[in-house]
């Protein structure tokens, strides 16, 4: 009975971690999408690591350190029009190790004249006991 | 001395097993390549894992199981003409963790009548002693 009881506890217990993460992740993504929408990049840009090894890759190009990554942002989306509303959707949060996840999920903006859409995989890592995007791969779906 | 020479020799190791990884990675790929240019499309999936889980991305489509992805390639690509000849470059390969591996690079197909091109972004697994793609994200740069 105790083993049992035991045993529940620890499988509990590992459960609620992971959905942790997940939660946690999701929220950071929330924060994220919430940021955009009011059309502040840097607080965007929040939920990347500040750090020169963060990656985003996109089209044919791979951008590379925190600062450059919200630069080019910043030259992609000049005005709140351009930003329009941004959705995230179908997020799958995958533990990798302890300290990595990987996010698939899609993204679309709302805006005036178009309504652009694709994919992205994230790598997230923990960090200073903060989940932070390492690593985005974003794809374009045709227009 | 001893200390020192024991220092350069747990160094050395350290060195030889994240260099050991990456030339473990780069047989894998190569091997992929090699594949696909005689036209084997089983033997490039063989870079894959095996697995319901196994995960392609491009687009705006996500593509999951080992054998569904090898199905998405043969629809996509139905003859030696159409596969063309791929290269890879600019691999650059980075472990997460013991068992994880992210692999950043380009790819460039040359065909009689277009070189379509894009990047990916490869989440490499350790399972059963082999280093095998457990999440591929390709995107397509514009032609």
């Amino acid at each position: 009975m105790l083993f049992t009881l035991l045993f529940v506890a620890i499988v509990a217990s590992a459960c609620t971690s992971t959905s942790g993460i997940d939660q946690e992740i999701r929220r950071v993504m929330s924060a994220q999408q919430e940021a955009w929408n009011r059309g502040d990049l840097e607080g965007f840009m929040e939920g990347y690591d500040r750090a020169e090894t963060t990656t985003f890759v996109s089209g044919d190009e791979i951008t590379r350190s925190w600062q450059t990554v919200l630069n080019r942002y910043k030259r992609r989306y000049q005005s709140q029009a351009q930003m329009g509303t941004l959705t995230f959707s179908e997020l799958e949060v995958k533990t990798a190790g302890s300290d990595y996840a990987v996010v698939d999920g899609r993204w679309q903006l709302h805006r005036e004249n178009d309504a652009p859409h694709g994919r992205f995989t994230l790598l997230f890592r923990k960090t200073n006991g903060n989940w932070r995007i390492i690593h985005d791969t974003t794809t374009s779906g045709t227009p």
